[in-house]
């Protein structure tokens, strides 16, 4: 049972079902959002429902979770985000002090992010069937920058935005009641106002992702598949916390695969990327495409070695967002 | 447990939680969408989750329902649906076979809606949760015409588009297993076109507002209550099957209250009735605005007396959409 987490399963899943059915040059492009003109203005469109369990974990709440993330696959699409709707599906017996939490946190959400809540529908269902709660966002953002796979050039630079691996190791440690020596928190946040920073700056960002289920390597992979370029990662230059990394090797897992939930991937031109640094301090410059036109993503791994990062196979952390 | 049923418990659950929290211009409204303009286009955005119970029932399944239901809020918006989220949350377990069938109906139905869908969402619970699956829908319109409950003037006919009631009673009866002299289907269709054909003839369409959770009555009494006019009704006039109101005496239901999923109320120029009733064969004149300042709905019945017609309290049917 892999459907959703991401990995192979899910975009079989996704594939066999829906994308015959739905195809559309819109839908075809495989972006976390549509990005098309109504009148004189380039919007992006973007839906994901959340069923992260637990509602709450440090860092945050289902409520803020799903408003950054539907901002975030706006940024991603070089997008301002501006307005969302809402929808909940609520488990009869929820509590409304639990409710009215996870409201104030997305209201929260919403101003940092600048966005506006506009529509919502409420839905209640059995005692048992939603876990609490589920919250669907869809957003609306208008496009300031083309960004997209097809401009992806060899020579660019692969800048990550901040270190890896915090919420996928928060979600999965509260859930399982595990503690380590220092606390880890979710890094849910919204990425917009980086994106605004670095176009403010006449950056050309020539591609974004968000780093969600999957992680780093599967938004590689994705993006690395679509352009038909490889592309070479130095490890030892992507920040991970040394918390994060001891809660990883203690549980089995590889940061580069754990969901992010506040982080992204820029791609752009190597003359920028100090430039990029400058403006956005916690970042750091991962990788370089290559002028090889394959999908492969060569890893430089930090014990010297060089593998190929491969896609996350099957689900890694289930119900993480 | 009242909440989701748009009677009385839920405005409350909304207003007590929701309304103080994201308190803001355009979702004050309380319209089903929300209307903005981006760059010279105004545009109208909702958004509904579908949890409808089951999947499958005649006359549709749970993804016609969950585009057509998007498609009609936008067109009660005045607006011509354009483009469609869609969020899937699957149970472990469910057939694929189920979420071919379901998927090819919100395709069929998009088509026929005139609508692409553009980007989606799918995410995986437990099985024992999320009843097979749930759906949200959130879609994008560019508005045509302004509809609006202020809008609504004394002496304003009140025309329904068609029969009340058979899709309330259509899921009630295929949930409980009941059968009736007559089949009952529901009547999940997209109300874009009749609304276009009405603006196409020129018709100053001053309200609409469709017939879904709660029926004809609440929808009629939220309308009453945003303008603060009162109106009259003639029940008489009220289109309902012959199958339909023997449904509703043997469960003891008013299909006044009873949930459609392709029928709406329109608010127009006494002067353009005759019009609008050409253009609309199945609908019917069933009433007129008062030029009276309260919120109340007079229902001149069929045995002949005079009553009030008031807002459903609680839960009539639960889960029907």
């Amino acid at each position: 049972m892999a459907h959703g987490g991401g990995g192979r399963m899910s975009q079989r899943l996704i594939e066999s079902v829906f994308m015959p059915l739905f195809s559309n040059d819109l839908l075809d492009t495989r972006h976390d959002g549509a990005v098309f003109t109504i009148g004189n203005a380039d919007l992006a469109f973007s839906t994901d429902s959340y069923v992260v369990r637990p509602l709450i974990f440090p860092g945050g709440n289902i409520g803020d979770l799903a408003v950054n993330g539907t901002v975030n696959d706006l940024a991603m699409c070089g997008a301002q985000p501006l307005y969302l709707s809402c929808g909940f599906i609520l488990e009869e017996g929820l509590e409304i002090a639990t409710l009215r939490t996870i409201a104030e946190s997305m209201q929260a959400a919403a101003s940092r992010a600048g966005v506006q809540l506009v529509t919502g529908d409420t839905k209640v269902v059995d005692h048992g069937k939603a876990d609490g709660l589920y919250i669907n966002t869809a957003g609306i953002g208008r496009v300031r920058h083309r960004v997209a796979a097809d401009r992806i050039e060899p020579g660019d630079a692969i800048i990550v935005s901040g270190d890896l691996g915090a919420h996928g190791i928060t979600i999965l440690s509260t859930r399982e009641g595990l503690e380590f020596d220092a606390p880890v928190e979710s890094d849910t946040a919204p990425l917009w106002g980086p994106v605004a920073a670095l176009l403010d700056a006449g950056i050309d960002i020539h591609c974004l992702r968000d780093l969600t289920r999957g992680g780093f390597s599967s938004a590689l992979n994705e993006l690395a598949q679509a352009r038909n370029l490889a592309m070479e990662i130095d490890e030892g230059r992507i920040p991970v916390t040394e918390t994060v990394r001891a809660a990883c090797e203690l549980l089995g897992l590889d940061p580069l695969y754990v969901a992010n939930e506040g982080r992204f991937v820029a791609f752009l031109p190597a003359s920028q990327t100090a430039r990029a640094l400058e403006i956005l301090p916690h970042a750091a410059h991962a990788g370089t495409v290559l002028n090889e036109t394959s999908a492969i993503v060569h890893l430089r791994s930090i014990s010297g070695g060089n593998r190929i990062l491969q896609m996350i196979s099957g689900e890694q952390l289930p119900r993480i967002c």
